[in-house]
């Protein structure tokens, strides 16, 4: 039966800033026994790109403000972790209780601007969104392509979600494939148009590979085998964002 | 490398009203040369579930209320789409211009209380969710017991969210297995807290399900084999859904 399979890179190294992302995980796959193959989607966890970028912040370097230090103290946050979300985010969204859901500088709405205390290396430390995804996987995706190999590259993230309890993996960036499957202007065998007019590939893949990854397991990549995608270099995650003129819940 | 295997399962013969669906995947699965194995996670297009169900409805007898039929005029859709989408809802959520979001009867919130025209089986009938797909999902569960398999079933749906375009495939009923993996409580190799505490692991199946079901490709159910889950009948969807009191979007 053709299908996808899906499997996690182990063995990677700790990431720190200046590493070798593309070649770390080239590596990782080769000495698995799983080498990455031409027309795999990789799948990377933002918070190593993050980390390889470093784009990691010392807590006692941040300069709080007294806006974020009254609304830490009020809720028992983190003063600096509150300043960091502000600062990474060019609009609040909904600021209720403890909950602070902004926009981020790259557009994407989310829980504390998708800084991460987890992880992160050291206590003291939190760990911010690269500050461009899209060009991240672009990044990787080349330094592959100069290994000989044709690799699409999903930069994936957990983001929590309107109306339903618990998270998943999104795309927050994307290189090599568009993320969208468009159905529109096709009909039916009825002659109806679809109903559904444009899919998310890139987020359902991101969601795939975290059933592989998992937020525990420390295996931070996975590849996506035998979904068939389009070369594509004008591909980015920044595509899927709607225009707050089109968003019934900003 | 251990990891996932997804894969459709073709050759399903049309659904109507009566059809034995868990029969009719079981023995379809078989005619492919990939039958279903117990472990599996089986998941089904919710549209095949309400065609065998007799949740399909003859646009022409329904009575349209005079709000739906000046609001259908207004933007010109069909009346009684209009109508059958208030009646499947508790709740108007969002209503501009010709969009409409409700809540509907289960608590889900979507576009047209996820109502269906497209390959709905001819002309001027329309689809309607499931009465309870949870339900559903343990007929499918039982059924396949029945046949000596411990099956996992998600029903999906194709749901568009805010803030970003393009939809995904989503659980709207489960049997067998919780829909969520929580992390709460536990700490990273550092001591922190994970930032993600809980992951809807059923939202990610049903994402990555679609991705080779497809919308075009008549291939209604998919099989994600190779994920571990732990049998529990006390599952269900609903349990997702967001207090209103607790959910910022309503």
């Amino acid at each position: 039966m053709p299908g996808l399979s899906i499997f996690g890179i182990p063995g990677l190294p700790e990431i720190t800033p200046g590493t070798d992302l593309a070649g770390a995980i080239h590596a990782a796959a080769a000495e698995a026994g799983s080498p990455l193959e031409s027309g795999d989607i990789l799948v990377i966890t933002s918070k190593i790109v993050s980390k390889a970028e470093g784009r990691i912040v010392d807590l006692a370097s941040v300069e709080v403000s007294p806006f974020a230090r009254q609304y830490a103290e009020r809720w028992e946050k983190e003063p600096a972790i509150v300043e960091l979300v502000l600062s990474e985010s060019r609009r609040v969204v909904r600021q209720v209780g403890p909950i602070l859901i902004t926009e981020t500088r790259h557009g994407f709405i989310c829980a504390n601007a998708g800084i991460d205390q987890s992880s992160s290396g050291g206590h003291g430390l939190a760990v911010l969104l690269p500050l461009d995804p899209d060009e991240s996987a672009m990044r990787a995706r080349q330094a592959l392509r100069s290994k000989g190999l044709d690799v699409a590259v999903i930069i994936s993230d957990t983001f929590g979600r309107p109306w339903r309890e618990a998270q998943t993996d999104i795309a927050i960036g994307i290189a090599g494939m568009q993320p969208v499957t468009s159905y529109i202007g096709q009909v039916d065998p009825h002659g109806h148009e679809f109903r559904v007019q444009a899919l998310c590939t890139a987020d359902e893949v991101a969601g795939a590979a975290e059933l592989v990854k998992g937020n525990l397991s420390r295996v931070p990549c996975a590849v996506v085998r035998g979904l068939p995608w389009e070369p594509d270099d004008t591909a980015s995650m920044q595509s899927i964002i709607r225009d707050s003129e089109r968003d019934l819940f900003r």
